[in-house]
């Protein structure tokens, strides 16, 4: 503790006074992300850096005062990876906001990890170009976050995730040195996949101050299906055979019956599921002209196949429009109920129906209201716990639904996080998912890259 | 070298004395790989285990007597990494040969690491899945070599390489342990992506022993369009305006002038290039229907623009074989010329057109032939140098060209090796791409997992 005012004298000379924040008032802003339950601690400052040289400056001055060092973008993370702990450097890289570059010949970007995700979607779409990676929060959530967290969103089922976009990194590393990983070509295999590697790492392994990013082409304006079933298993059902069919439509989410009721309740609409639906199925095709409204008349046909009371396509922009905004009103519906804590598991996509019927078990046994909507194009379910959070006794029924979904998430062969992340909330689940190799691997890694225990450290795992 | 006897004593006792090769005249056969200019030394052993708990086995004794481990799969390889170095043991893996699993359900199969990728292809293919990798030794290669080369082929510029196929592995680990990475859903973040750390680590982490891989539905039957073009470089303005545009052909290769002429000697036919033609581009659509057509349609289009002398594209299945064919007639046509020896480089997609003219001027330089195929979709160019390998000032040659085609590729933004990996041959040109601090990760990588050098070392890099 005694170095501490060097640090900071040190961050200050190095960034200026007004880029190194202390005031605990201030820095309280920068302490914890999204995920209201994930523990977080007093940072010691809060550092804004630049530029790249500023960035391994705060490295250098942490590492040199034994200083931990938290990364974070805009905080919108759900895991609380980019929670402060106490007495560390929080360095925010929300300055570093430039698109360097966009090539169109090439389709790919250039961006610094402060660039808002929705600020990318919109420079390229300039170009005729289309960034993927949507989380929900990407009219705030910025590039580095999703770099770090390895992020998902709707557009997964045909899309893919975070690292399926990133050709190529830039990362300061616990020395301070300059990692440039990947490369501007799409195809590589000159040595091992470091890209990747840090794509997901959450800042434990260094800071990601560049990203070479891959774009595609824009698609077609989408046309919308939305199915209504009377319970969960018929739309489960259907879900298994687009997979089987070979169908993959551009979004496939599914809401059950709480969030339908909670929904209709908010926005004062029906969505048409009629009283008591026990799940809604929303599939969007961004193919385009006749394909798309053949993939949409398959998608019909299986869920009427399987059981739907109603199904319904439109290719009016603002009726599609108004049934997502339906599908993305869920948490803020929820919150006129209570606090909420949203879970991410995910699973086989044979096995979204098992999920879902667990989480009204788990929901009936802790008495809590449990909503599950989710990603149902990938099995990646967001069952999301509503409670209150000024009551100690639903706090503790919270983290015990909480745990038992993600118990339940591995017995039906899934994983414990589709696209959260583990931050400092899954960490003993993380090993329970890995078992005593994997992590071993994870800790021998660390230690190589980070030898100090510089970045963001017990968040993830524990060295 | 005293404890050689011993090491072989325990391989017998472990995996029986018919899975244990010491005899000189039959080992030769697992010196090397494809690559004919990659050095290669004499193993004291082949092995060939059928289990798992067998591959432990042979880690196990190799890690106690020091000796090093090559792995190997079918000895298809292009970089030598899977070459014998002197008085190592080379570990074979095509007796793990079992397709585990196909699940139709959640699109994905299990697979040993023996399995030969045309198998798969044809097992998957029965239950109306596609196994998108295909690289040019598809009917011979095994899944295990394509996982550590990150293989790709024809297929990676709308399906991308062997990476963006793989949800799981199996590895043993250097002390004998078998580490599980990945899971069987779609997405996943928890933890590092060790899964993609070992695709493409070229036997140098570990053996893989077991494959989780994602599958994608069958295709439509492929429309094939060629367009023959008086120059390269109006060969490379179509590449770049088809990127530009944001057509996803299935397939788009591209032939030299020098490959076009040797292949029509070969198969004694006519491309429809006409006399002296100065590229060609082959160019698929697997959309299927009305989609098809369309795609077909803009392409030739943009290769009439870009100056085409001709331009034809067919739906029969026949002739578009044909053309394939004709594609991939090159290295065999080549052969009739003397030997032959592929590089291996992957460029900005608009830069091929730089890239060709580059190696026709290096071919005049060192009066060898370098005719120029590859994969022009996503820049992954195979100039291939003929020479006469009995000729030491030829091989001398050859070498000579073989560096300047790097050092080209590099100079262009690109990579030293799109898909074919390091391995024996392309060790400093890793170091002169990644640089100093990325080679430093790499050795901390590989000394963190593999601390005794136990595995293919001095393959890809030296610790």
């Amino acid at each position: 503790m005694s170095e501490t005012p060097a640090v900071i004298d040190r961050l200050v000379a190095a960034l200026g006074p007004a880029a190194v924040l202390t005031d605990p008032d201030v820095t309280s802003a920068y302490q914890r992300d999204m995920m209201p339950l994930a523990p977080h601690g007093s940072p010691l400052a809060v550092v804004l850096p630049a530029s790249v040289e500023q960035v391994q400056e705060v490295v250098r001055a942490c590492a040199d005062a034994g200083v931990p060092i938290v990364p974070r973008g805009a905080g919108s993370g759900l895991s609380g990876a980019a929670n402060a702990i106490d007495d560390c450097v929080v360095l925010v890289t929300t300055k570093l906001n430039e698109i360097v570059e966009i090539d169109q010949d090439n389709r790919l970007a250039v961006v610094q990890p402060g660039v808002v995700n929705l600020d990318l979607r919109n420079a390229v779409e300039k170009n005729g170009l289309f960034y993927p990676p949507d989380p929900a929060s990407y009219d705030w959530c910025t590039i580095g976050g999703n770099l770090a967290t390895n992020a998902g969103g709707l557009c997964c089922v045909k899309y893919g995730v975070t690292s399926d976009s990133v050709l190529g990194l830039e990362v300061v590393l616990a020395d301070g040195s300059l990692l440039r990983t990947g490369r501007r070509t799409v195809k590589g295999v000159a040595g091992y996949d470091l890209t990747k590697l840090f794509v997901g790492s959450e800042g434990t392994l260094g800071v990601i101050t560049s990203a070479t990013l891959a774009l595609k082409p824009i698609p077609q304006a989408p046309g919308t299906m939305v199915a209504a079933f009377p319970a969960a298993s018929a739309a489960g059902v259907a879900v298994t055979r687009v997979v089987r069919e070979g169908l993959v439509p551009s979004l496939m989410e599914i809401m059950d019956a709480t969030s339908i009721a909670v929904v209709e309740t908010y926005l004062k609409t029906e969505l048409g599921a009629g009283k008591g639906a026990g799940a809604l199925l929303l599939c969007q095709s961004d193919s385009g002209g006749e394909v798309a409204r053949r993939e949409l008349a398959a998608l019909e046909q299986i869920c009427t196949d399987a059981g739907a009371d109603l199904v319904h396509t439109t290719f009016d922009a603002a009726e599609g429009g108004m049934l997502l905004k339906a599908r993305r009103a869920v948490l803020m519906a929820l919150e006129e109920h209570g606090d909420w804590m949203t879970d991410d598991v995910c699973v086989p996509r044979t096995k979204i129906v098992d999920l879902i019927g667990g989480c009204e078990r788990i929901a009936a046994e802790v008495g809590l209201t449990v909503a599950v909507v989710g990603h149902a194009g990938d099995g990646n379910m967001h069952p999301t716990i509503v409670y209150d959070a000024s009551s100690a006794e639903q706090v503790a029924l919270a983290h015990k639904a909480f745990a038992a979904i993600l118990a339940l998430g591995l017995s039906l062969g899934g994983t414990i996080t589709g696209e959260h992340g583990v931050g400092k909330i899954k960490q003993e689940w993380l090993a329970r998912e890995l078992g005593e190799v994997g992590m071993r691997v994870h800790r021998e890694i660390k230690k190589a890259l980070d030898p100090g225990n510089l970045f963001n450290p017990g968040s993830m795992f524990s060295v």
